[in-house]
């Protein structure tokens, strides 16, 4: 019998119990799924970080460490976890983000928000250019930047997508290295953040990089807070060098109520919903790498701890 | 020479001048573009209801009409007109249709609006189903509405599409008739109107059919006011039945001052912008036509007159 060990907080054992002892089932395994295992029996630990378990010292037999979500920034640096990682790469977290920044894309590209907020009720019909005239850029081609960059470059958008390790994907002007950020930068009209934050993308947005973005670029921000300089961006916002932002994630979330972000004009405060792990989707996941793992089968999304994810 | 007559009203002459001219040309034709030939010499009428041409009579020797829009309802009912009557099916027009359509499905899908205004800066996350939990209706599957179910299936919707004919799209549930449109209504969380205006799509979405719809929907209308029956929409409005209206074509335009669309905190008001022809795109279409005319071939695009469209 395969122990694995929930060890990624109680509100969630409610919505993840079924589904994963569903998956783990569908997939052949004989597995105990348990808050309560004795940690030296535990073959497999699910995990997302939680006031309850910060540290993997006794779990001395398990194989491995399976997340559930796709940034690990919080738990890369657990000098207390020496069993392999894995993070999440989930079709409904993918499908979820998609949506939420084509959706955000075209509601910059088409001046939605002119006629959402319209008091004045002023009827001034201006068509915006098509979005093959619109060029998009995204920085952070994994799993979600790829699949963002596809959808965006399926409405004709011009995308340009800038990662640190070189890529390419149909279709998409792939850039890296620090000259490419500057093209890619140079370009965006629309600038979407989906990088990993690491020691290295942390701040990545400083008031340097913002200054190369067209005049009135709009930023949209699903990755992580920290990839920008807040006050940067603030000062970028207050110039109207940068257009608009509209933020997901943020430093301290809940945002806290007398941050500038919530009363600035050009700024959409959006409570971290781009996309959340689904766990009808997600289960599967973990129940096939535990099957890979029993079957000597290498595990899928094993994070590279010296890269950051 | 060809004889070509601009008689779609001088504002748009500037606008059209040069593309058209440009794509005759390229076709390989030796004609001349003006808004002055003599009626009677004229081999070609370029037009778009204006009010200093509402007369085809002394065109005796035109051997086509085209006209620059999508919709002809206001060109169809002239009995002067005996000539081929062409509309246009423009690839401008259409990617902007589905720009703008996507963009405000995913918008009323992810619940923006919740976001963009936000005064009490309420920190409230909620996030929505996935796009393929969430159904969407497509009335009339011409080139506009198919293309905007195929951009909709793409990103996962369950996309429903009616027509007066029975149609097939790939991936789309394709129904026709009166009893398929009460299917489709009843299934639409998303509806989306891009019928042509006829006598029998007057009013078609009236207080029987809108009660139909799935408590909460949401009706998107980038089609022709009169589909709607204003003030059965404005009941369901008011009652909650119907969620939100996103219109961008009203019985009068522009939308008067003192029409109750402009405060009703369910409606969006978009200037009559969810399209326009592109003259950069569209010209081709009228010089295509033209060559075709002069080799012998039949034109594209001829309008059913008895259908109305």
């Amino acid at each position: 019998m395969i122990k694995v060990q929930f060890a990624a907080g109680w509100p969630r054992w409610k919505q993840w119990k079924h589904p994963l002892s569903l998956e783990l089932a569908r997939a052949g395994l004989e597995a105990e799924l348990s808050r309560k295992h004795p940690p030296g029996q535990v073959d497999y630990v699910v995990y997302a970080p939680n006031p309850d378990m910060s540290d993997f010292t006794a779990y001395t037999r398990a194989r491995a460490v399976l997340g559930l979500w796709a940034g690990v920034e919080d738990i890369v640096p657990n000098a207390t976890l020496t069993q392999p990682l894995t993070r999440m790469v989930d079709s409904g977290l993918r499908e979820g983000m998609v949506e939420w920044v084509t959706g955000h894309v075209l509601r910059h590209h088409l001046g939605m928000d002119a006629y959402v907020v319209n008091p004045e009720r002023a009827w001034q019909p201006f068509a915006p250019p098509l979005a093959r005239n619109r060029p998009v850029t995204i920085l952070g081609l994994g799993e979600l930047g790829a699949a963002c960059a596809e959808a965006l470059r399926a409405l004709n958008f011009p995308v340009t997508g800038w990662s640190r390790r070189a890529r390419t994907l149909p279709g998409v002007r792939c850039l890296s290295g620090e000259v490419g950020l500057s093209e890619a930068l140079e370009d965006a009209e629309i600038l979407v953040l989906l990088l990993p934050l690491t020691a290295q993308t942390e701040n990545l947005l400083d008031a340097d990089r913002l200054a190369l973005l067209p005049q009135g670029a709009v930023v949209l921000n699903p990755g992580r807070g920290a990839l920008i300089d807040d006050d940067a961006l603030l000062a970028a916002l207050d110039e109207g060098r940068v257009g608009h932002a509209t933020l997901d994630v943020f430093r301290t979330e809940p945002l806290p109520d007398d941050h500038p972000f919530w009363r600035h004009p050009r700024v959409t405060v959006s409570p971290h919903i781009a996309s959340e792990t689904r766990p009808e989707t997600a289960a599967k996941v973990i129940a096939e790498n535990i099957r890979r793992c029993e079957a000597g089968e290498p595990l899928l999304h094993v994070v590279d701890r010296k890269a950051g994810y």
